[in-house]
Order: C-alpha cells, then sequence, then structure tokens
C-alpha cells in the first residue's frame, strides 16, 4: 500500500495510491481521519482497515492529480531522527571518520516541506546542498527493541531530502542550525508499507538527481547501519512511536564535496529517488527578500 | 504572572500561580483552554484575557498543592532548541573552546518530564548529568528578528535541567543521543512573564543543588549569547513560533567534570534554580529493568 499525506481543496486528507489513481480515504471513510500519525497511533488493525476500505473502494473518490497537493508526508512528528555519515563514501568525502556507531542529530517540524513544494535558498547563504535518503515511519511504541525484530517496528518506507545550509551546518561542531533552515527538508510522496520492498529496503538504488544529472547513485546495501540495527540502537535511548521518522543518511555525491562545489540554485529541480518507494521531486526557489 | 501546565484529576489544565495559591484557570473559563502552547498561539491578547480573568477571580478555583501535578510547562513544544557552551568556564570544564557562534542542539518531547517527575537513570548506562538552565518560550511568530527588538519575542521565562548522558552524549561527535533519553528533560515549573524579571533575564542568579550541596553558581550574566542575540540568530534560520522553547545554556560545575565525576544516582534530588524564576525539583530514580 502506498499512503499519501494529500490536501484536497485546501483541507488535509489520507490519500491511498492505487492503479487507478489517488483516492481519498479521508473522504471515502471519514472515521479514517486525515493525519497518518494519528491513524498509526491507532495500532496495525488502523492500517488493515485502510487497506480493506480502498479493497472496497472500487474506483470511488478518486482524485485527480490536479485535484490534490501533497504535505509532508509527517507533518508534525514525534520526533524526527537523521542519521549522519551512515554511507562509507560519504563519511570519506565529508573528511570523518567511519563512524563506530550511528551518528544522530533531529530535522524540526518547521523545516519540513512537500513533495513539489520549492526547496528554498536562503537570503543568508549560497550554500543550499541536497542529500538524498531512504527514511523510516515507525508503527509502534517500543523501547529497548532487539535488532532481531526491529523490522516489525516499521509501519513503511519514504524519501527525504536533507537539504543542508552547509556554511551553517559547519559554524560550529554541531549540525543542527544547518539542518534546520525553514523549507529545506522535502519528506515523502508516499509511504510504501514493508509488503511491497525488500526485508529492511535492502539493495535498492538510491539517487540524486538534479535537472537530470545524476549526482548520487549508490545502493541502500551500502549504509554501514541498516534500518533494524539503527531502530535497536535508537531505542536504548529513547521510546520510539508512531510516526515517528528516521532519516537514514545519505550516500557519497553531495554538492559541497564536489570540484568546485555544486550548492543548488534558484531553478533547480531536485529528484531523490530509491527503487520501489517512488521519486520525491522539489523545484528550487530563492527566498522572498 | 506564573502560568503552569497542571493537570487536576488527571485531566490536563492550565494554572496561574497567585498569593492566594494555584487558581484553575482552565475551570474558570473553558474558553482559555488547557494548552498553552494553544493559548500563545492566539496572540498577545490571549495572555491579557488570562490576566484579566485571573485578576477577577478573587479566590476561586483555586487548587490545593496537593490537589494538581505539574505537566512538563510545554509539553509538545515545535521546536526545543538547546545552547550548548554558552557559559565560558562550562565550554572550558567540557575542554572546548569558547564558542563564536551559538551551538545549537534539539530536544525532543518524548524526554520531557515535569516539575517533581523523577529523573530517571537508564539501565545502559551510569553516567546521568545534572545541567542547570534558563529556558525562554516564544511568544510570537518571527523570522529574522532584529537583535534589538528581540526581546518582544519572549512570552516568558522558566526553567530547564539538560539531563544528559554523558558516555552517549560523547559516543560520536553530535550530542543529540545523549541529550534525549527518556525522562532526562524536567521543563518548569512555570512560566514567568518578563514584566516581573530584569530585561532579557539578565543578571539573575543561577544554581543546581543536589542534595542540598551546590554544585553549580553562577549569573545569567555569564552567559556568551544573551537572550536577545540567540532570538536574532536562530530566527535567521527558521521560524520561531509561539511555545518554541530556547534553553540557554549551563554554567561550569557539572557532574563529568569533577574530580571525581559526580554523576546523579537513585535518591538523590535536584534543584534548578534562577533568582525571581523559582526551583526546578526533581528526585532521581534508576530506571525499571
Amino acid at each position: 500500500m502506498r499512503i499519501a499525506s494529500i490536501s484536497v481543496k485546501g483541507e488535509p486528507a489520507l490519500g491511498v495510491r492505487t492503479p487507478g489513481g489517488m483516492i481519498n480515504v479521508t473522504a471515502l471513510d471519514p472515521s479514517l481521519g486525515s493525519s497518518l500519525r494519528a491513524l498509526l497511533e491507532r495500532g496495525p488493525d488502523a492500517l488493515k482497515a485502510l487497506a480493506a476500505r480502498v479493497a472496497e473502494a472500487s474506483g470511488q473518490q478518486v482524485v485527480a492529480d490536479t485535484e490534490f497537493r501533497y504535505r509532508p508526508l509527517v507533518p508534525e512528528p514525534g520526533k524526527f531522527l537523521c542519521l549522519g555519515l551512515n554511507y562509507v563514501a560519504h563519511a570519506s568525502e565529508a573528511t570523518y571518520e567511519t563512524p563506530k556507531h550511528p551518528v544522530v542529530f533531529t530535522r524540526l517540524p518547521s523545516s519540513l516541506i512537500a513533495h513539489g513544494e520549492p526547496l528554498v535558498v536562503p537570503t543568508c547563504s549560497e550554500q543550499l546542498d541536497y542529500e538524498a535518503e531512504l527514511a523510516v515511519v515507525v508503527g509502534r511504541t517500543g523501547r529497548n527493541i532487539p535488532k532481531e525484530r526491529a523490522l516489525e517496528w516499521v509501519a513503511g518506507y519514504t524519501l527525504f531530502n536533507d537539504g543542508s545550509i552547509r556554511d551553517y551546518q559547519k559554524r560550529t561542531h554541531q549540525w543542527t542550525l544547518g539542518k534546520n533552515f525553514d523549507g529545506t527538508g522535502p519528506l515523502g510522496p508516499e509511504l510504501v508499507t514493508p509488503d511491497e520492498l525488500p526485508e529492511g529496503a535492502r539493495g535498492l538504488r538510491i539517487q540524486m538527481r538534479v535537472g537530470g544529472e545524476v549526482l548520487q547513485d549508490a545502493t541502500t546495501s551500502d549504509m554501514i547501519f541498516d534500518v533494524a540495527t539503527v531502530i535497536a540502537d535508537l531505542s536504548v535511548a529513547m521510546t520510539l512511536q508512531p510516526g515517528d521518522v528516521i532519516a537514514m543518511g545519505t550516500p557519497s555525491g553531495v554538492g559541497a564535496a564536489r570540484k568546485p562545489p555544486r550548492f543548488l540554485r534558484d531553478g533547480d529541480l531536485c529528484e531523490v529517488s530509491v527503487e520501489g518507494v517512488g521519486v520525491l521531486r522539489n523545484p528550487v526557489a530563492r527566498a522572498a527578500e
């Protein structure tokens, strides 16, 4: 199943992408609500109910692609944890050692944007950079989750572009500020449930394309810490909750490490793709003065 | 005015501390709601309405101290930004250079606890450490806020204990994981509006006491980056919003820097105090196995 957070005529809704188009499931059955986080908080039966409702829908409440807009897949996650340096070649190009433990920082909801919305070059910097990432959405509450069972906590997978203002990221040793500018964190377009992908979303080609040019190209098997390892590790510190997002880090090829550097500029078009998960597409625009 | 997030018979409410005791303002006037963040989102007139309602109350809806519990002052802030190394002597004891820019990391809502709730020593570490901090609650939406006017964005001040699991904080170069263990972030007890304090909360004595012993003792004038500077600086990156929290960093004297180190253990009692803001008191307990 492919679930989306959308808005239809300005009203938030949940959508499910089917071969016949995007179904507005909130209109189909208002009891399902319009919030993916709230739906996940209701437990695994809620996803089953959603699937059943969609199976019965047979073409009802299909909204044309011109009639809805995407919202960030989880607009207000309780936690948005990001991994840094989780691909060996990227750690190397960023001139860091290969990490012995997951390197963790966070994204604030205020920085998140939807599939299709512009990535914003701020007025204070020319160094907006792209990072193609696989992201995990948590489906269940858990603490001290054993690695062998950790994938049971995955509600699904999606795409993230960890847009980074490099000069602000490196202004001090803590990266958070440069990772949280308004309008720099596209998340989506859809949640793909695990049954549609290989276990742990391993072995999938991941790319970043800017204006069609392939600037990052790797496979999710290149991750140093895989999805199960990361879920188990993070849950030692904190209770994972439905709707939490974990971004799994980016492969090599970021703009800052290129010679000459290739930062994003007004008019660029970014595409993050992971095989089987989809394409997350965002134009780049300069902030209003 | 001193505003608290409380619960009365298990129901969330807003309280205002008066000389006659804590008034349950949600019971007094349900239109005020029970969420501090939602109240602040309604704009400055909502705080004025609250003050007027409390002035008229004349002893109605006072709840005895035994009849309510505190909740974290802002249980689900949109952003919780923390400053590191914002006092020269602490930067030095932590063996970092004095920062040239604010060092920023974040707290997740899942780590926040209330005044009176136990600070939790996790099963995986013996290195729970205290950090007394002044915290700012944002009252208005703003981006690129000029420093000269930045204090207009302050709804009030409160206290924070930035409980840190030091071995996890230093496991990699990014501190986030060790700063976000469940049950390690007491926030409160009350929001003190700026009219009750010196401008920018400067010149106030700040202390951490553990079991009555003074382990941190400084003044808020020792901060490298003051409140106005920090608000202006953060707002270059992101839109500040009502209910956002900014923790201003801790002075020297943390447990990890003592010889021998003084980590928190089951049975300790932590008290953060800032003159005029109050006392944030939390016992320490070991996590259930």
